[in-house]
């Protein structure tokens, strides 16, 4: 792929994030081996892509919706970023900071432009924080503010000549470009500029990347009127385009975002690079106004649309996430277009900044995984250590340390998902109202604090809009969802349906799939005889019972090959007069 | 396309049957026009076929799996027997007889193999039963017997050479013969000889003009043992891979059958073509066995899956027949593979040949249509005069003459669907048990035959296997299958709900739809308020009654564009204890 570079990019970033927490000399080694290579590949310039260099060399910013020189940019620059703040050394930093400038130096002047697919934006104000360099911001808003005013569609005269030996890029390249015979630039966001764009589209992993550099150019820049924007994108997104796992973009065709409600379930693209995309958007939209909301979708993304995209040994990916398999559909060592595995890596390798968050003087507990938080609050030094086996038990605990008794609130998230919840400092209840944040505002000397998540199995329904899902529910228990796999069931799994009264019975089953609570249910099935000879007829179908049992989805397709549905028939509710 | 002489035939044996029966002076000399162009295009030795004399004239025979040439000639001597019919004239015929004796010097001397698109076998019959040659009974059965032994898979290697000018063809030859990189003849029905076939296979209109064929060869030779295959194939149709409209082959790659109880309805294909073979070879059935189950297939086929492959004006053709549309599938006036318009028409231009039967003593009612039989009873005239404004109404008046008093039997066909029925003979009430034929075994001399069919509307359920009718009912009444169409809805037709308990309201409307009987019923549909800012939750949705009205599926697409569905959601039955 003629963007392949990116790829070992990703791993770098990955592997620092990695050496970061942990020594690991030939992890290390390989990374530095990596650099060097990186390094020794940079033109006098500061330019730096090796399908260009190797292949059309001439051709340098010549093709920007496509070709994707700065989206490989960006992945350098993240890389470097990471790799500096992992290892304290500049030698990659540099190599980044001669790229950026440049691009810097390029774009504006003698080339104008925004990346046919983002990422070098986000990087940039990273490089920006890095660096203290405003310049990156600038760069970053100005790429930004390019999107949605043209240059793409003459570049499709041209991009023959700079495809080379790729031949199908060109041609790819117009299928996902053009809609029926016309430019369509919104899979690439570039139908229209930012503040008049309507809901999120196009290719997904593209649109959250946009919309997540977009919220970085609003940190760095305070821009009211983009956050307002953002925030309706998010309803858009969260509210009418999002599978109940996270997942978005539910096209294959495109890998994009397609109508609102159009959530099929069998041919669900919901990409895991997008899943990831979709995090990174949210952390940034939480970090801008710290809403609970935020953090409840990358809790629900986490656990289902990422988590589903690797298997359980780490070694099997899922490039695209269906909710519902015929037996066909499962994870692969590797993929020719490579992208998810180092991405689900990296995000892996960064898990620990998207458990904690702190702004003046508060501590946001927002991920309950099992972890040590070293802060400080006006300067004096604060540890909350976590203990929990979330989300398989009910509790977490919180042992809050201070070097001296210090004042702050420690906000302790309290899922969309729970309708009940208990809060004790020390055995004392603390009064928890609704969900969002539990604040607990006090002086701080050594307390624990234990919090009891009531977890019963959820019976969910889709907006009456989505076609898809109608009559049929889709179990949850805590941040989980949940899925019936062929492995556990005799009967095809489409012959299931679930009553409206049946009770639950959540059970940890240790030997199942690593450890997980599996959740049975009485269900019934279409009794089968009496069929001979016919195919359709008037009478009824007797149906008989026979018990269902759900596992995570982020667990299917580990056993032997078979049918996958996230979404159960259910009976009908009667209709009210 | 390279198979566009069949489709001129095929216009000319339509014509035929027109002129049997209609003095049409003009359709007679272009039909005279046609037949001249095609005598002048024929080589000496007989042969005749356009493509390979404009194109590859030296390629004769080296392509069967393919290139048609067999098939067109099929049509060309179906065409010619069927103007010879109408006309009495011979030229046509002459053309037929000299092309049908050079297949038959090449084929099983010079040359090996069966047509990759099956016509010719049946052809072959009607030309044995016009001429009085044996041998084309069995140069037929000839064809039969090499089906599935061999011949097309090293055919390839040269399908580039012989294909020419278009391109394609290899290309898509390859694509519908070869399964995950390996040679499968099921396509043309050539995995396997007839007999080690175990389920109808392949491309829908090959695989029944294939049956049909083996339904003449039996007809012809008495073979008891390929009868007992057709049997047993027609079981695996008709149960087990047959839709509720009576449309065959349910998927579009490859226009084929695929698996038993895999009828999807967005996407079934269902050609149209494919449901004309099915009528005829279950007219063959019929007349091999004399049971009334395959009328039952054929009324079942003709007033749904056939029916609705034409426009009520005449104009317009669905090429393929879902049974579900979100509003993007509609009749269009021509295509470029034009087999199914010219195959409409050389049906109902030949409807009388399904509507009576005879034999021996017997006369066969089987279909109800308005219309007049002159047959004979041992050499006695006898005619049978139908009135009747079936289906839209419940009577059928059958008014038998006879030059003089003659016993004979009348099998007047009680239709499968058919629950209760009266039958008189000038008012005095006959004894029927159960359906199939209801038998009247006296002596005729001027009787009338009143029948009433009692035609409430059925809520038809599928097979437990169908997947993608679980939970759902089909309404029909009398022969026909009902639809919902967007035209007389303004919600998703996904979001209606059929109760188990309501009652059906049949009217009949002459103002909608050129005149049918309408089904109005009661129904419920989601409550749509109280889901602001959610897409999935736990509080079931209220439903509130909206009524259904449904309409006769062959009558779909006629309207504004929208939406289309046979099969309707239904409150699921209450599982048994």
């Amino acid at each position: 792929m003629w963007f392949a570079d990116s790829d070992l990019y990703k791993w770098i970033e990955a592997a620092s994030y990695v050496l970061a927490s942990e020594d690991d000399p030939d992890l290390a080694r390989r990374v530095e081996d990596c650099v060097g290579l990186v390094a020794d590949a940079q033109d006098d310039d500061g330019y730096l892509n090796t399908y260009f260099a190797l292949e059309v060399p001439d051709k340098r910013w010549t093709n920007l919706n496509t070709m994707h020189e700065l989206y490989c940019a960006g992945h350098l620059i993240e890389a470097a970023v990471a790799h500096h703040r992992a290892t304290g050394s500049r030698e990659f930093l540099a190599v980044a900071i001669r790229l950026a400038d440049h691009v810097d130096s390029t774009f504006g002047d003698e080339v104008e432009g925004p990346p046919g697919h983002e990422g070098i934006e986000l990087a940039l104000v990273s490089l920006a924080r890095v660096t203290g360099e405003q310049r990156y911001v600038d760069l970053s808003e100005y790429f930004v503010e390019q999107r949605g005013r043209g240059r793409f569609e003459e570049e499709f005269e041209t991009i023959e000549e700079i495809a080379g030996y790729e031949a199908g890029i060109a041609t790819d390249a117009r299928d996902v470009f053009y809609e029926d015979g016309a430019y369509d630039g919104s899979y690439a966001q570039a139908h229209a500029p930012f503040l008049d764009q309507v809901a999120v589209e196009g290719h997904a992993v593209r649109a959250t990347y946009f919309l997540t550099e977009v919220a970085d150019v609003v940190a760095e820049t305070g821009n009211e009127e983009y956050l307002a924007h953002l925030e309706a994108l998010w309803e858009n997104m969260a509210h009418k385009r999002t599978y109940v796992t996270g997942g978005i973009g539910s096209s294959r065709e495109g890998e994009r975002f397609t109508d609102d409600y159009d959530l099929p379930n069998d041919t669900a693209y919901a990409e895991t690079c997008a899943a990831i995309g979709s995090v990174f958007w949210n952390h940034r939209l939480f970090e801008l106004t710290g809403e609970a909301k935020y953090q409840d979708l990358i809790e629900r993304t986490l656990y289902n649309a990422v988590l589903a995209g690797i298997s359980l040994d780490g070694t099997e990916f899922f490039y695209d996430n269906r909710l519902e398999s015929a037996g066909d559909h499962h994870r692969e060592g590797w993929f020719e277009c490579a992208c998810c595995p180092p991405n689900l890596a990296r995000l892996f390798g960064s898990l620990e900044d998207y458990l904690y968050a702190t702004a003046d003087r508060t501590v946001y507990v927002n991920q309950f995984v099992g972890s040590e938080l070293e802060t400080d609050i006006g300067g004096r030094d604060v540890t909350v250590t976590q203990r929990t086996n979330y989300p398989w038990e009910d509790e977490v605990t919180l042992a809050v340390e201070t070097a001296e008794p210090t004042a702050f609130t420690l906000a302790v998230r309290v899922p969309g998902w729970c309708r009940e919840v208990e809060v004790a400092v020390d055995g004392e209840p603390v009064g928890v109202e609704g969900t969002g944040y539990a604040e607990i505002d006090r002086e701080w000397s050594g307390e624990t604090v234990e919090i009891v998540f009531d977890q019963p199995v959820r019976r969910l329904e889709a907006h009456p809009a989505v076609e898809a899902d109608a009559g049929r529910v889709a179990l949850a228990r805590g941040p989980l969802v949940y899925c019936l796999e062929g492995a556990d069931h005799d009967r095809p799994l489409s012959q299931y349906v679930l009553d409206g009264e049946t009770t639950f019975d959540p059970d940890y089953r240790p030997d199942l799939l690593g450890g997980v609570v599996a959740v049975e249910a009485d269900a019934s099935v279409p009794e089968m005889g009496g069929w001979e000879g016919e195919l359709y007829r008037e009478a009824p179908t007797e149906r008989v019972r026979k018990p269902i049992t759900a596992v995570p989805y982020y667990a299917w397709d580990e056993r032997e090959p078979g049918e996958m549905a996230v979404w159960l028939r259910t009976t009908s509710p009667r209709t009210g007069e």
